[in-house]
């Protein structure tokens, strides 16, 4: 007998048919013999009809009403879910963020957890209940409801399942897993069936948005595995551990990519003022996310310096990167509003040379001229113009043998 | 400065411009130098659309998680009403049932206030804020919400107001007050400057559906004023308020009348066996509401029993009368669902004679047949073919010249 967390996304609830089978779902868990705690997100839409009541009224809502008032939308799916388990002679009961005692900080609309009490859920697990807790709420010590921003009860559940130290944390989505790349954009992407949490960081940050980044950073520094399935299809979907457990990968897990990018060279500036590390403090401080950063010394007293931000900021980037060089010194600019960015990610590339090269030449023989380069220990991005990215996904995918079933032996989990 | 309640029931609220419109209103009373405590409903329809939920899962949703589901529509309206004072300026802060501390006992859905705690409205009081409750909900020991059942809201406002010792509780509603009868029946009927609770407790019980009962019993154990305003049309409306404080009254007061009713008359019923009491016992065994009763023995050893039901419940009382005649004696059933009740309320009329010899004439003349009648101080019930009602209120208004604007020292405030 196991504790699982199981999470559902608000796809996953969005009509009652819909609530009904995640009650069957959740039965069949329990019929197992496990334990298990339900966090569930606001029925598809309305958080966003929500956001839309407030917004009708004034566009700067006061953060701690706004939280009151969108908080609602968990409270409404987890009561009607509890209602529909309570229906099939399954005893549940349902509890707000505040009931349970999720502890989080003052921040309105993007609190972070600091504390998830269990006296509450340990009570209702030894009744033999099912516990369904709203995702992406909780209290501050004022007493007041706090929210967590977007995908929030990602982090609920991984939260709880730490504080319970339960034994796997299920969050359940419309997809039936973590795919090698997008398979909307690439029908050879396959599935991947393990994968560890820094593969997973560096695959939801760039656009395989499956789980909410803070929860996979969370899960990892407490060692919790998360497993991401589908409601509607059944299958084992993908398991998101720590990297010891996987043993004998392949080079690389997976391809990621983002679209809306636009890339800012600035070419000649002077190495004495330290103009560089300048742009990059004004730009931040406007919230502009900078995303690439690279650098490269071909003059001898001047650097050229590259960086990319989301394409939404563009305009914001380029007028205080203008006012800087008229105030500052004179250097040129060159921007790009219509690219994007390819990224191969995977554990392997660490001890294995050649992947950087295996990944170029693919690029180049397909005829895609690379704009922008970046590394880490895990990850390559590339940045190439943006109707290219189907292509450049491909090619990638191709040199890798990604869309090949990887042998038994080679996904073996280490017990 | 006084300390006011207002409640703004659902279709004040409907809408984001009738929030908006709210929120003048509450802001143009604390221009006024008044602090103020605001209760909300649900915004029109939404509890009815939380309902539908509940009830397309199941016919017996579980009642804690109900009140759960139901209890989200308060919170809804209470944060956008907030939303949109913070956006005017004005400082406000929205509280559910269970942050305030409006404890209630354990029944689910119908659940009664036992206390209201006052130290978080008071603080927030104190710091010059406007307080907005969500209504119709509290909390019980255990820390869960409970529903005070339709109307609740009401009661909320009245319940508050008692605690806080406030110096009146307004009810906002979309009439700007207390007819003399239904102004939709008849265009002649007047607005009620001042009533008497036991009065409205007489014209709300029976159509006059303006105000919800528990609340006026309430604010009549305690002694609160209720001011029932139309929050869409300026003016003084109707104040609820003990009899003392109102002098030199007419006569009457009102005409209240209820459609949907059925009569059941038996007769020849032996004195002996005690037989009326065991039908009226039964009827109530099974939850079927008896209105009015009336008994006359016009024989030796027998009585004529005659009592009224809502028509909705008339083939279940039926049922159990047949049921009662062939087990326990034979008397005669006589039974009509086509009538309705008309009732004649006024504290006036304890210290006058003639009250009723006037109604009956003035019904007598239009041609209509009484079916039944029952008195107690303050009021006179007749039941009339269903078809006659508009008549008979037109009839009874007239005689009692309801329709004339009563002169200012007979309305006049005792203070």
């Amino acid at each position: 007998m196991a504790l699982i967390v199981q999470k559902f996304g608000g796809s996953s609830l969005g009509t009652l048919d819909r609530i009904q089978h995640v009650a069957s779902k959740v039965m069949a868990t329990r019929a197992q013999g496990h334990d298990v705690v339900v966090v569930v997100s606001a029925m598809f839409g309305e958080t966003d009809r929500l956001i839309r009541l407030a917004n009708a009224i004034t566009h700067l809502p006061d953060p701690r009403e706004y939280d009151v008032l969108i908080s609602t939308g968990e409270q409404v799916s987890m009561s009607l879910l509890s209602i529909a388990l309570n229906a099939k002679n399954c005893d549940a009961r349902s509890f707000t963020g505040p009931q349970i005692g999720i502890q989080t900080d003052d921040v309105h609309t993007k609190a972070r957890i600091q504390e998830v009490k269990t006296d509450v859920l340990q009570r209702e697990l030894k009744q033999g209940r099912v516990v369904i807790v709203a995702g992406f709420q909780g209290v501050n010590e004022a007493g007041e409801v706090t929210t967590l921003g977007r995908g929030g009860s990602d982090t609920t559940a991984v939260a709880i399942a730490i504080a319970l130290k339960a034994d796997e944390c299920q969050i359940y989505t419309d997809v039936d897993g973590v795919y090698t790349t997008d398979p909307h954009l690439l029908s050879d992407a396959m599935m991947i069936p393990h994968i560890s949490f820094e593969e997973m960081l560096e695959m939801a940050s760039m656009g395989a948005k499956v789980l909410q980044m803070r929860s996979v950073e969370l899960a990892s520094r407490h060692n919790m595995p998360i497993r991401v399935l589908s409601t509607f299809i059944d299958g084992p979907g993908t398991l998101v551990t720590f990297e010891e457990k996987i043993m004998q990968r392949r080079l690389v897990t997976g391809i990621a990519f983002s679209r809306e990018e636009a890339i800012i060279s600035l070419s000649g500036i002077s190495r004495r003022i330290g103009l560089e590390g300048l742009i990059l403090d004004r730009i931040s401080q406007e919230a502009v996310e900078i995303d690439m950063i690279a650098q490269n010394a071909t003059a001898q007293d001047t650097v050229d310096f590259t960086f990319t931000v989301p394409r939404r900021e563009y305009a914001k980037a380029i007028k205080i990167i203008e006012g800087l060089n008229k105030d500052l010194g004179s250097f040129a600019i060159k921007t790009n509003d219509k690219v994007a960015k390819v990224s191969l990610v995977g554990v392997g590339m660490k001890s294995h040379a050649g992947v950087a090269s295996t990944m170029f030449k693919a690029l180049g023989e397909t005829g895609i001229g690379i704009q922008m380069v970046t590394t880490s220990e895990i990850k390559i991005s590339v940045i190439v113009d943006e109707t290219l990215v189907e292509q450049a996904v491909k090619a990638v995918h191709q040199a890798f043998e990604l869309h090949k079933i990887p042998s038994p032996k080679q996904e073996q989990l280490v017990e």
